[in-house]
């Protein structure tokens, strides 16, 4: 077991995986990337998906990051309490045998509170031990569970989880809003009008519907209810987020394309938001795991 | 072509259908139900889905309201502005031929507001013209899209609709909470709990995580869920309807099952609620129209 000698990581989520081979000196020298996410993976089936990874990518240690841990996963490696750093999360790995580590989500149950997050954890603690952003900060982190999260002195602090992706996906691929919301969402105006909507208006439930009776009532158009209806659950999302009592630089940690649509809803609220690869953080979280466990 | 001598009346969905026989007294003496919605009908279909209508409850003028009057349905009936009463429904009849008459639905267009009614205005006119409630009122006609409506002088004056029977059908066939919500929603401590977050609570799309959160960490039991999620979503929906303006009494209509829950989360706010049986309504409502039409 020589972790120095690289390893090979792996972001294994519900419905995806991307898996990375690091040389010694922490650089990814080979990827891919699949639907072959947890829930596809029959029972009994973990040590076969685990084999095919180190065939494509290598015989080498295995890091293990997102619903792999979870009960639906591999092995369960069980929630991490708030405040957390690295080294909590790096003293607490699981390992179904000496060549493979799994590490574990936190969780925020402070004062009647409840949250839960799995696999986010290695970005935002691998962004902090590199340096890329603040020891104290405010993160928000898109996705199909948007989380916001408070940094102090570079550990986890607490987090909220918006269920914004997951709620976008519902309306378009079931709802009566279907037919309207298969168009690109893009920042412009018919975005921002959304979001100002959501940061001013506690009633989602409700505005959710006008997407579809303006435009039967020709007072939208049809192709910009797409990035209208993003528009008012991200701004709804970004009300709940920057109600944390900090005036901190919000840091949109994510994939690009989702990043960029938070930094825009952010900016629309009069803060400022700077915006950060999720995956260049994923890395910089498993080199330093590692470390850690080497 | 004679109503007097009693007529069929649909209440013609998108999923389904209910047909009933009224006698020349404005009494039921046949129905039946199914799941032929406005969306099983084919292209080019509803002369013949009307034809099986007569075969089942008599060659009679046929009265048709909801969907069937949208841009999906027969023939559409564009929808009538607010304020509207039965004699303004009853003049916007279109009729595919002298023995179909086609109800319209209703549009809250005034101040930047755009909402849509299609269905529930006859049971709303209906039992307003048989004086089931009074000519001033606050109604709340739960369903798929519950509507709240402002009554004055026995005309429907405005609307707002909240999605709130959608969004837990959504949540409940397709989304992470999937696998909670599958139990019976009851009116119970779990509920009240739920409507109580939702009625001071803004954070809807946050809150429903917790939902799951809240289970994994031991702090709810998962048969309690489907109450807690639905009693959120209605304690939502019932925040929204309760900021109208008005101090009256507020009268619940629709499907028993969800008056019930409805006038419970209701009571929750401290304002008291009135249960009436929509189908009643609805009866009420088409004989009025067909008087009106004869």
């Amino acid at each position: 077991m020589r972790w120095a000698d690289g390893f090979i990581a792996v972001d294994w989520g519900t419905t995806n995986r991307r898996a990375y081979r690091l040389d010694g000196a922490g650089k990814c020298i080979g990827e891919f990337e699949g639907d072959q996410g947890v829930l596809s993976v029959p029972a009994g089936g973990f040590p076969t998906a685990v084999a095919e990874i180190r065939e494509r990518l290598g015989d080498k240690p295995l890091l293990l990051a997102g619903m792999v841990g979870s009960n639906r996963g591999w092995v369960e490696a069980p929630y991490i309490p708030c405040p957390a750093s690295l080294d909590d999360l790096a003293k607490a790995v699981v390992r179904p045998s000496e060549r493979e580590a799994i590490v574990p989500g936190i969780k925020d149950d402070a004062d009647g509170h409840a949250d839960v997050m799995r696999g986010e954890e290695v970005q935002l603690l691998g962004a902090l031990a590199a340096e890329f952003i603040d020891a104290d900060a405010l993160i928000c982190h898109p996705g199909t569970h948007n989380k916001w999260v408070i940094v102090r002195r570079s550990r986890i602090d607490g987090f909220r989880t918006v269920m914004t992706g997951e709620l976008f996906s519902l309306l378009k691929e079931h709802s009566i809003l279907s037919d309207l919301l298969g168009g690109k969402v893009e920042v412009g105006e018919a975005f921002c009008a959304g979001v100002r909507l959501g940061l001013a208006n506690q009633d989602l439930p409700a505005e959710l519907f006008t997407v579809r009776a303006q435009v039967l009532l020709g007072k939208a158009k049809n192709e910009d209810a797409a990035s209208f209806a993003s528009g008012l659950l991200i701004g709804t999302d970004v009300r709940i987020g920057l109600s944390y009592p900090t005036s901190a630089e919000v840091t949109v940690m994510g994939r690009p394309e989702l990043t960029r649509l938070y930094a825009a809803a952010i900016r629309e609220a009069n803060r400022t938001a700077n915006e950060i690869d999720g995956e260049r953080c994923f890395l910089a979280g498993v080199v330093k795991i590692a470390e850690a466990i080497n």
